[in-house]
Parts: C-alpha cells; structure tokens; sequence
C-alpha cells in the first residue's frame, strides 16, 4: 500500500535493504512488511530471529562485497535466502556456538548459488527464488554426518528407507492426541502453515506473517491465504499424517507457490488465480514425493517442492497465448 | 506410408488428434499408426487401454486448455506422454476408483511439464520426449507412500538398498523355471520388448506396436527391432537376471533409444545406424544404473534411460561434423 | 614455462595431443606436463597407468572418429576424462580381462558426454571440466550391482544409510593407528592429496604431479598445494574421519577447485586469490556432503565437489563487477 512505500523510501538505506531482504521471502519489496516479518520471527524466538539476521546481513554483505547487481541487492534479493538459512540451520542442526560461523558461510555461499543461478535462468527470465537458499542448508545438513563438531538436532528426519519411515509417520499420528475441535484445529493449522515458511511453529507468528504481506498486497495475501487453506485440507482428503498436516508442515509450500502464480509472476487475473490453485494442489504432491524421495538420507524437502512447481509453471506459461508474464 | 497418411488426413480432427497422440509415443506423427497402438493397448488389457484413453485426452484437452502451440497439439505432441501416464499409474500404484482422478490430474500436470521442458530446452532445439511422463510419474509413485488414500501395487519394486535388492533378484531368477526352448525364449523376449513401452507384459501386442510403427516408417520399426535385440543379447552377455530379460524389460528402453538416434532426430545413414547401436549398448547399462540408483526409494526406471541417452547423443550430434539433425 | 612449451611443439602431433590430454586433468595443456603426469601414473601402479592410457587413447580417438572440434582434440580436451575413467574402474571395479572392455566403452562414452555438456553450456562460456568422467563412471559402477560379469571391488563403499556409514567409520579411525608425527602425518597427506586426484595413494606420485603442474606455471603450483592444505587443515578442523584425511581423500577436490577458480577461469588477481580460499573451504564441506548423499547407492563423490563448487563460483563470476573470465 501507498503508505506503507512511502515509510519504506524514508527509511535510512542500509536498513531497507536488510528489511526489504526479509519481506522478499514472501515476494515483498517492501521494509515495512520486512520489519514486521523480522518482529514476528523475534516474537516466534529470540534464536531464530538473532538466527535471520545474522543470515541476512551476511548474505546482503557478501553480495556487495562479491560486487553483484546494486540494483538487485537495493530490492533485497541476496538478503532473502540468508534470512531463511539462518533459523533453518538453528532448527536442524545442534545449537552450539560454533553454529554461527556454520550460519555466516551458509548465508555467503547461498549469495554465490542465487548469483550463478541468475546467470543459468537469465536466458529464461525465470526467478531463482530460494532455492539457493535450499540447496546450501542441504548440502550444510548432509555434510555434518562427516563431521564430529556438529550434531544433527532432534528435528531432523531420521535416515532410512521410504516405507519405514512412512510406518514411523503412521505410529506418531496415532499416539498424537487431537484433543482441539475442528474449527481450532483449522485454525491451527492454517495459520502455522503460513508461520512455517519461516521455521516457525506459532500462530501469532503466521497471523504477523498475513498482516506484512497484506500491506504490500491483498491479493497477496489472499493467495498465501488460500495456498494454507490447500495445504491442508488436501492431505487430509488424501490420508496423510496427523500431525503434520496440523504443525502447518503440508501448507507452508502451496503458500508460496499460490502467491507466485497467482500473484507475483504471473498477470492477476481470474485465469492465473485458477492455475494458482492447481499450482497449489500440485505443490502438496510435489512435496509428499520428495520427502520420501529424500528420505534415505534424513533431509527436509523445505520449500524446494514450491520452486519446483513454480519453475513448471513459468517456463510452461511462456509457452502460452493465455498467460503472460507480469514481469 | 502414403496411403496411411491419406487416411490419417480423412479422420476428423479431435480423432486424428487423440490417435496422433497415441502414435507419438513411438515417434509417429500419423493417426492410423496410433489407431493400431491404441487397438493393441485394449488388447493387452481392457484398464491399460481404458487409461491410456483417459490419459490421452486429459493431457490434449489441457494442452488447449491452457493455451499451447495448435500446431504442436495437432501433431499429438500434447497426447503421447498422458497416453504413457494412465496405463503406468495402473500398474504400479492399487486399483481404485479415486486412481482415475490422480490419472487425470497427472496427465495434466504432464502437459505442463512438456511445456516448461520444451521452453528450457529451445535454444538448444532438443526434444523434451517422454521425461515429461516420467517425471510426472516418478512423483506421484512416490508421493503414494504419504497418503493412506492410495496404495503401493505389487509390481512397484519395494525401497531397499541395492545389494539387498541384487541379492532379492538373483534369487527370483533361480526360481524362475525356464521351460522355453532358446529360440522361443528370444522371440517372446523380443516381441515383449517393444511390447513394455507402454507396459503391456504381451508378444502380441509387441507385433502389433511393430505392425503400427512399419506403417509409418519401415526404418523406424527395423530400428525398434534392433534395438529389442540389443536389450536381449547384451544383458545376457553382461549376466543380468533373466527374468527381467525375458520379460522384455531390460529391450523397451533400447528400442526407444534406436528409433530415435537411428531414425527420427538424426539424418538416416549408415553412420547413424551405427550410432544408434552404440546408443542402444549405452541405454542398457544406464538401465542398470539407474535401477540401482532409484532402488532406496523403490521406483522403476520407466523411460529414462532411453531419454538419458538419447540427449546426451542428441547434444553430442551438434557438435559434430557428422552427424546432422534431420529436423 | 616457455622451454617447457617449445619441447610441447617439437613432439609429434599424435603423442602431443595424448600427453596434452592426460596434462589438461590438472587443467596443463602442456605435453611435457602430461608425460610427467603419465610416468607419475606408472610409478603410481602398473594398472593404474595403462588403464590412465588406453582410457586417454580411447577417449581422442572417438572424438576424431565422431567429427567432433578439431582444435579442442588438438588441445587435449577430449583426453583428460578418459585419463581418469581408466585408473578410476580398475580402482572400484574387480579387476578382470573383460574391465578393459568397459573401459573402452566408458571412454567413448565420456567423450560423447563432454561433446554434449560443451553444447549445453556453450551459451553461458562455462568447461564440462571433468563432469563427463563422474557422471560416465557413477552410471557403469552402479550398473555393475545388476551383472554377474562384473562385480565391485573391495575400495567401494558399501550401500548403506548414512547414519550407518558414519557409525561405521568412527570405528574405523580408532582403530587407525596413527603412529606418525605431526609433520610427517601433514606431508603425506597433503601430498597424497594431489596424488589422488588420478586415484594414486602415493607421497612420490603427488610430489610428481606438483613437477608436472610448476612447469607449466608456477600459480597453478601454488594454488593446487594451497587446495591440499585446505583439505588436510578444514577436516582436521570440522573434526572428519582421520583415516579420509591422512589419504588425501578430502584434499583431491579443493586442489582442483582452488587451481580452476584461483588460476585458470579468473583473472590471477589477489583478489581471486581469496575467492579461490573461499571455493577450497566450500568445497570439503561439499564433498562431505555428497559422500552422505550417495551413501545409500554406495558411490564415491569423484571429483563431482570440485565440479559443483566451480561451477557456482564460475557462474557466478559472470554477474561480479569485480571477477572477470580470463578466457
């Protein structure tokens, strides 16, 4: 909203861009949603939030250091990845001091992935998103198997083979006692779904998360909205886990990917609010197939179920006489 | 062959499309072709016919849906990798009612993703060919084992480490009592090959698939022969399980490889007939590769071997003073 | 150095494109360089050095048969990665007559491989580098578990789930018993380092190939003995297998990463210099990493780190106000 740039403007530089790197995780350039985004990963807890802005700012220097696109870096796009390698590294790995030099390197070289990936997608026209930011936890977390001076943390799967694992899944949802009525537990888990794509597991978080994207866009918004609402009655209609369909875990993709297709990448029309849906729809089976697909070596799929739609969708929408490029 | 090309123009145009569509998915551009494949499919099984139906027109009818090249849909481009999606699906995964709608939603996701691959792959003016349909195809398999709405069939090989699986297989061919004389054992192994392109277990059908592909071209179906003999003899030479040989298993990937090295993408020389026949050795062991590679996770290799080979081969052609593209 | 070069001009055309295909493994198109590298290979092991030699042969002599550019032939570019697949199936494959089938067969196979990374990566100006030797010797020794004809060797590393793995070579580094001291335990293993980036558990042959990469320049040397220091110094550091670390088996990738990024793709700067660290340091957590990923196939990481790590930096380089290609 127009109020919400003009704060963004006189904001002092170095600041919006820190904050505009935040908001850019839900495609907002804005440092007011930023800031708000940034606050609500604080309320969420102080490690994750100290966790984001050590990743942030990492990750925004290096690419000033390196000499990237000012342009680029002025918008916060070399700041997003770093936000999200940050609290994703706190949550899987064991929390030591020495996690934070693990933290800086992460959030530099996820600055040199989202580069080289711009140079592979510039014929195309086609954004990296954060799979940078993807690919260098991933590599960081599969990594500390070799390495005795860190630790996998409780949160991260278990290694092993597809169907056990699937077992395991079906014994935790059963012991999960599901003591909230429908409508809380909707609630619940719409909310959290949309707190997830930030690591957090709150429902003021999410609530926070939706007041910062509406500012820079209702139909932002409502897309994020909308993704959550498939990201879980979805995999309830399919038959999957409990209790991850309620920590949000099946919602934090189809949000990002409704608010792609249906917003920022695309023109906003009815038609791209329909494919936004089946974008959506796609996401949470994207997701189901390749966490069992990594599941032989004990990794979280993150959002890369969303970059993989979203990638799909856009090169095929330039195929189209319907679609078109908002960009 | 002429007369053949003046009946696929006389059949009214949804038809020609939906046959065309069928007959791609052996390189061939011609409705009548694709009238005997899908003749052939019923034959092999009234489901796999049935969802090969489905398939075809699901992945058509959202490729005009959605606003791509008539002229690509008009050659069955749109059709062949949804005519590969149902009949795949209803071997590998239980036989509900609710398959039919994964069915229809995986061949649309299909065209989808024949579009995004046909936009990454233009500069370099390469096919995207069946990668669509087994890529699709992998991530709905795997995507099974996160919902209790659908369910593993007993084909889909179980997820497990390779050494265990070898060990698993050596045993299922000592088992195996091999009652047939040699030279029959060749001929079903043979006729099967062709015959496991679209999943059919089946020395008629394969004779049918050669009948339709002769029509066309009579090099594409000597083409598709040799590439059959290839996936018999070298897995013998090599010591492969000979159950898997003799069901035509370790054939229908050469015999895609040859058609399209030998025949559709390359000028047809002698030359290229040679290469093709190295394509052909090279698919069978990619075969084996990725067997194994994707045997933690429990998926069969589909098509992927022969898409492999013939983009590495394909690539390779436009580098080389020799070969050149006929297209 | 010159005199180096004038003797490379002398040598007749057939032997010089040989030499300079087994010298462009450390990136030296130099023939005098690939004869030291070559007698280095021998000194290493018998084996070892014919099979470095009739993969090299098999590799140029395809590239020629298959019409592929006469000056990249001329330049030794068509050699180094069948210089590599030899030494590297007689090292993880059982050792039988019919290996050298396969090793004629993998060469040209990796010849073909590399034309059609060339074509793919033409528009961005960025090597294959030795991706064609990993993806080529990955797919041949996975394949291997299917056919009796062949069986694995015992230096392959068992498939298995990560966590498995690393339990299993904790175990392994207590019982080592490292006896040495400190300064001898750092020669050897920095040494070793160089040495098997050509598979040679050898002081002598690493010594040797560092002759080899002086000759041809001096930065080149430094960087590739700066790369194996990261290599011994980090691990030691992060706290890795002690048994990987005193055979130089997190030493290999980082010299090559630190030669590419520090000395042959950018411009030889101070600044490079520092980036080339940076690409050394994440370059052992890279193969960590992927040594974890490919756990549950049982295969080694090759030189596939280096590959990654280069191409991210290289990328990369191309969107920096500050880095430019010195090609």
């Amino acid at each position: 909203m127009d109020w919400s740039l003009s704060i963004d403007k006189a904001i002092p530089k170095p600041l919006r861009v820190i904050f505009r790197g935040v908001g850019q995780v839900f495609f907002c350039c804005n440092a007011v949603t930023g800031l708000i985004f940034l606050i609500a990963l604080y309320v969420g807890g102080i490690t994750a939030g100290l966790a984001a802005t050590v990743g942030v700012i990492s990750s925004t220097v290096a690419a000033y250091l390196l000499g990237f696109s000012d342009d680029d870096i002025d918008a916060g796009l070399y700041g997003f990845n770093g936000t999200l390698v940050g609290p994703c590294l706190f949550l899987f790995l064991e929390n030591t001091p020495q996690l934070w030099v693990l933290v800086v390197l992460a959030s530099i070289l996820s600055t040199i992935v989202l580069a080289a990936l711009m140079r592979i997608l510039q014929p195309y026209n086609i954004p990296a998103s954060t799979s940078p930011f993807v690919l260098t936890c991933w590599m960081f977390m599969v990594a500390v198997y070799s390495f005795d001076g860190f630790a996998r943390g409780p949160v991260l799967p278990e290694p092993g083979i597809p169907a056990d694992i699937a077992a395991a899944s079906v014994v935790a949802a059963e012991f999960a006692t599901l003591t909230q009525d429908a409508a809380e537990a909707w609630y619940t888990a719409v909310t959290k779904g949309v707190a997830e794509v930030m690591f957090a597991d709150s429902v003021i978080v999410g609530i926070l998360f939706l007041t910062g994207i509406a500012i820079t866009s209702l139909r932002g918004a409502s897309m994020a909205l909308a993704g959550a609402i498939v990201g879980v009655a979805l995999p309830i209609c399919l038959g999957a886990d409990k209790t991850l369909i309620e920590m949000g875990l099946y919602a934090f993709n189809p949000v990002l990917t409704m608010m792609a297709v249906g917003w920022v990448f695309l023109k906003p029309t009815t038609g791209t609010a329909i494919l936004a849906l089946l974008a959506g729809v796609l996401t949470v089976i994207c997701q189901a197939g390749l966490a069992n697909f990594l599941a032989p070596i004990g990794l979280p799929t993150l959002t890369f179920p969303f970059v993989l739609v979203m990638w799909m969708f856009l090169f095929a929408a330039s195929k189209s006489k319907y679609w078109g490029n908002s960009h």
